[in-house]
């Protein structure tokens, strides 16, 4: 069996995330492994996603994994699941793997869009892919300071959305951009890995230090209390892509 | 009562398109009169559209104007016909016009986008407005060559989807602009005025030269003919988009 590797971009807005989650699900996982089966005629294929992206989440750099073995060629495999695949996923390209590549373990970094409208009249084109904030002007400034101590690696069991995650909630922020637009905010997370919920969770908190609920320097002491409750609420999932998959 | 402007975006995917056309419909125009109407509590407010798009066509600069009395400011009005519109239509801006402006009569120049799609795999997110075309790669540089003598002032009857149109059927049109890339290619149409479905049956004309089955330089007997039956099928409404309306 080969190990194949492919790049998938998907509007996730009416898929249950990512991950397969039962007979009965409707996911992005499940989609692709289904036309993988038929196009192999076998009856399992599993495809590995490098992100595991919640119900509603969106992507454009998604990296999946599979191994098969077909007589098709890359372009042909990409071919047929564009062909099987419903509009709102798209293979973007499918290229033969190192043979213990691995989407999931062996990212290396990982990037985060998430768009927050100002003015709903100006989205009309991409209104299922971003969060309408109806509130007052966010402090934009405030929500920069607030960043600076989010960087670098902590503990982020705050902004952990599972109460059951009994591995490390270490994880390591290589940066967080905020770019601000007559129309919208866009907060940009680079990182290594991401807990579940954790873009969201950040984004909520941020919006309260926008809002001026919240001291853009109380973020080292919400890191230290290790306690999802003082955090932030989770941002709506429309307004998060997984843009980009980074691999050494 | 004063006269005013606005510019106004929409998806058109769900709508009947701009204009009203009896009690049951669903036109971007009745929702707007609604809106005005309930706004200045009077039982009629007339909008009038630059561009009629029909059913399926989007808009992303359609201008409109209307009379009503009221107090609130532009930015007021703006802001009340955004809070009941529909996330798929916009008005990005209300101004005071001309006592005698109307947006329609006075308009000098539209621009209208085509958008062809190559590969539905790249168009996840915006595939709502792009036709796919699903054909082998089509010739450009005919397509191209082709616009030459579709270029200037003629009578389009060959190009007009209303049969019983009684009045002129001439019509200038400034530029004819195709712009190819990796994934799609964009017919950028730019004229004084359009007949009704004139774009798309330009676009479903240009396919076919496209396709090798139409020749390029076909254009000027097929004006000539003024014969709607000798021009190609008219191109699917989603790939439409009302880009532009300028006034003198």
């Amino acid at each position: 069996m080969k190990n194949y590797r492919m790049l998938v971009q998907y509007d996730g807005t009416r898929y249950n995330g990512w991950q397969k989650q039962g007979d009965t699900d409707n996911t992005i996982q499940e989609k692709l492994e289904t036309i993988l089966c038929r196009m192999t005629g076998t009856d399992q294929v599993d495809v590995h996603g490098a992100g595991r992206t919640d119900a509603g989440v969106h992507a454009r750099g998604q990296v999946a994994q599979f191994r098969i073995d077909t007589e098709l060629s890359t372009g042909d495999i990409r071919d047929y699941l564009n062909t099987y695949l419903p509009d709102d996923i798209g293979v973007l390209s499918v290229d033969v793997a190192a043979p213990r590549f691995h989407s999931r373990f062996n990212a290396t970094q990982k990037t985060y869009l998430y768009r927050i409208g100002k003015d709903k009249s100006y989205h009309v084109f991409d209104r299922k892919y971003i969060y309408e904030y109806r509130g007052e002007p966010l402090d934009v400034a405030a929500m920069k300071m607030a960043t600076i101590q989010l960087r670098g690696e902590h503990d982020f069991k705050s902004f952990c959305g599972n109460p059951r995650m009994r591995k490390s909630t270490v994880r390591k922020l290589f940066a967080i951009h905020i770019r601000e637009n007559e129309h919208e905010i866009d907060i940009e997370f680079i990182g290594e890995g991401f807990l579940q919920y954790m873009v969201r969770i950040l984004v909520g908190t941020l919006i309260e230090v926008g809002e001026g609920r919240r001291d853009p320097r109380s973020m080292d002491a919400l890191l230290e209390a290790r306690d999802r409750k003082l955090a932030g609420p989770t941002a709506p999932a429309c307004g998060l892509t997984l843009m980009e998959v980074r691999y050494n």
